[in-house]
């Protein structure tokens, strides 16, 4: 059975934070294209089968109106109950057994959201593919996207555009 | 009297290290180029006046053979005697009162080089212009580029560009 492809598609800060250390992430609006720009995260996102996230991400999004994720499958990778909206579930880790499992149900493409389930996935080694987008700000402090739990490894850079309010992005794929 | 531009050019991995935890920028070597790419290197040290360096990374250049910025002005920050090559002077900070009386010496552009150095003078808000060139590799653990000590603020990209060997340049200028 082929193990599905796992992505990561992700903005960061210039000093590699995915979020505010309370979490914040309103600095992304400065982002915000008036035409729609999505900088490719529709198709990114419909390409993908499931969507794994950690808690934490979980929590933070749970809240939004309408849920980002309708008609999608959700993963939330948690030793703890929640109030889930409709498509997702709950399971326990780790990435790797989770990943066999979505294998047999035919899932293609994982979508990895959140810092937690990034390292981890990067970590265990099943990270296929990553767009980072770079948001052209610096926070100082905050919730890390890296760290030392990332294993040292070359990546293949498949292509980088830049746009017009200052998003640089680029998608590598991991290299054997 | 006007403050000298303050610029930095640096390489940073993936996860945002400059080096190896000892040093080591052994992994630099696999975005060098067979053609000489140098990407922009050259150009932008031409511009420069006079390199501002910590004595950290002015000790691991020390040694290179031949000594890199041989023909142009060299401040090492450092509180200790050192064997200087030709041009090569020691100063003690605040990076800021460096600026001051490098300006009376009629510097146009000073070329910040170091982790220390960069994030002395990002911290008191002294770097005009920053070219970030991610090379695509993970390190995992390694000297940081940035640090809490990097205050909060936006930027803004010049440009941006990328290369057959992965590496993806973009430059950015510091907003008000």
């Amino acid at each position: 059975m082929p193990r599905p492809r796992v992505s990561v598609f992700i903005a960061v800060s210039l000093d590699g934070f995915i979020a505010r250390t309370d979490g914040g992430i309103e600095w992304l609006a400065m982002v915000e294209d008036e035409h729609g720009e999505d900088y490719g995260y529709g198709e990114f996102f419909a390409d993908c089968d499931v969507v794994v996230m950690g808690r934490n991400t979980f929590d933070m999004v749970a809240g939004f109106d309408p849920w980002p994720y309708a008609g999608k499958r959700v993963i939330v990778l948690s030793r703890r109950d929640a109030d889930l909206p409709e498509g997702a579930e709950i399971r326990q880790g780790p990435v790797a057994e989770l990943l066999l499992a979505l294998a047999e149900d035919g899932a293609k493409r994982i979508y990895i959201d959140g810092g937690d389930t990034i390292r981890q996935a990067l970590a265990e080694d099943l990270v296929d593919d990553m767009t980072l987008s770079h948001i052209p700000v610096m926070l100082g402090r905050g919730l890390p996207l890296f760290g030392p739990e990332v294993p040292h490894g070359r990546w293949q850079l498949l292509g980088a555009r830049h746009f017009p309010t200052g998003l640089v992005q680029a998608t590598y794929r991991r290299l054997e």
